[in-house]
């Protein structure tokens, strides 16, 4: 599956995704109030605005990106109905030659990470029917549990062509409290940035492995040297616009090739439309907003990468 | 929230939960017959079959135990007709007074924190609504973000009297691959326990806290030390049973007054009817068997913890 990414990045010269993480304060007021109008001020009515709202930005952006990465939390606060949406997405991302990155951050003990990535990856026996659950091509998934936790995806991956991004070094302020303690002189997060490097050569797919990383832009020394420590890892980069991280500090995360990394943007492009740079096109306009935010983006990218 | 479990187990003298795992290798082949020719052999009919089986258990044991604990996994495995049947399992445990426990192990970004806890324990607005997503007593979290992947859900444990059990030493075998690494001296599952206690400060209930922890009953010496570190945590111990956890080993996970642990059992109980045991009861009685089990479980931790 990494291939297929890497393919369509290159087709497009566009080495980022946008994340889907629509909440009802993102989407604009008259798309809420047609939602509303139909299913009332209901989960269902929540769950049908964040419909409607993605399927617009996908409409203007899925000719300039290789993939979208929805973040389950934000269709799990919605309920059932939110979860329907969160399907409706995925398989409308699919339909037009998405690459979808379910940020799922799924994790348990040997059986239960393998229902969860029969949930996001994989398939499931029914009587004598296989079925296919959520059907995303990529997920999110949380090392604290170790290998036995792991290698259940893995498993999927291979089983099904699919990739996985395990967490090693996260955006937020606080990632350093477990993350960056150190063992034997190297923080946690070198050790599972290792730890993924191994994982990665069960599920080789070209010159890069299926298993991937979650590194945040935020924190761009340590990019630098995770590039290092798993070099056939994608590194999925979360946290870049509207959590801090800038481009220029981008070019660490990527390898010789010009590849290597995947950039994220969500509230900067769903939310293009709110911010002063794009006010000009109307909360009537929101996804023309988000067409150019993405543009501006991948440009932005690009050059960064380009000056390396 | 924690007081509220506290109050239950005493007053049904039952340390003890029951998880409500279910998969299809569980399900009474009669019980998967009856859903199939409703539904067929598809996810609506493996949804059918878990809640038409969890149902029966839940009937036939709901007078005996304080709580049950749902691993979510096992119904997203079966996609969105899987995590309707986990939402009725929900409700209906909660009709029969039982304190539910979600097992999901989530855990992000603050904001993203915020939306999990949203769905698991809180509330959300729409329009002018206050609506209720799956609306567990408890769930469970992943500490690997840090704090500020935490405190989202202790604010929603203070806003909506609910609680939380971090993970800190999971059960399974390559639990210790992270968890067990030395910092500074002592592991990192000390650590965690530690920041723990302290978030456990922020949402005091009664005696004790309702920020909880998860120690899995395969590590009984850890757990010892981790009771000394987490004086006021409820912990949470799966791994009893079929994991291999046994009753003679859990009495260091109490406290002097009896209290402090709440002991999960899943398979042995919810799959009793497929053990050496309880064929006795045949397949076509699995409830009952399941009934035995727990009565069993519950003689065996309590004659444990009073031989302490």
């Amino acid at each position: 599956m990494i291939q297929k990414l890497i393919d369509r990045i290159v087709t497009k010269d566009a080495p980022v995704v946008v994340g889907l993480d629509p909440t009802m304060a993102h989407v604009p007021e008259w798309v809420k109030q047609e939602a509303f109008s139909q299913y009332g001020e209901t989960l269902e009515g929540a769950a049908e605005a964040i419909w409607q709202y993605n399927k617009a930005i996908v409409d203007a952006t899925y000719d300039l990106i290789p993939a979208v990465k929805p973040q389950i939390a934000m269709y799990e606060q919605y309920g059932i109905p939110g979860l329907i949406a969160f399907k409706k997405t995925v398989d409308y991302c699919k339909e037009h030659d998405l690459i979808v990155i379910g940020d799922v951050k799924r994790g348990d003990i040997g059986s239960t990470s393998a229902a969860y990535a029969n949930a996001h990856l994989g398939k499931v026996r029914i009587g004598n029917n296989i079925c296919t659950p959520f059907d995303e091509d990529f997920a999110t998934v949380n090392p604290y549990l170790g290998t036995d936790g792991i290698k259940p995806f893995i498993d999927a991956c291979n089983d099904n062509d699919k990739g996985i991004f395990v967490l090693v070094k996260t955006s937020n302020p606080s990632s350093g409290e477990f993350q960056d303690r150190l063992i034997d002189g190297n923080p946690l997060y070198e050790w599972v940035g290792e730890r993924v490097n191994l994982w990665g050569k069960d599920s080789m797919d070209g010159e890069y492995s299926n298993v991937g990383a979650v590194v945040g832009a935020t924190y761009p020394e340590m990019g630098s040297l995770l590039r290092k420590v798993m070099p056939k890892a994608y590194i999925l980069v979360p946290g870049y616009g509207a959590q801090g991280g800038k481009a220029s500090d981008l070019a660490p995360y990527f390898n010789a090739d010009g590849l290597g990394a995947i950039v994220n943007s969500s509230r900067g492009i769903i939310a293009a439309y709110k911010s002063d740079r794009y006010a000009i096109f109307g909360e009537q306009n929101f996804a023309d907003a988000s067409r150019q935010a993405t543009i501006d983006m991948i440009n932005d990218i690009n050059s960064a990468i380009k000056n390396q």
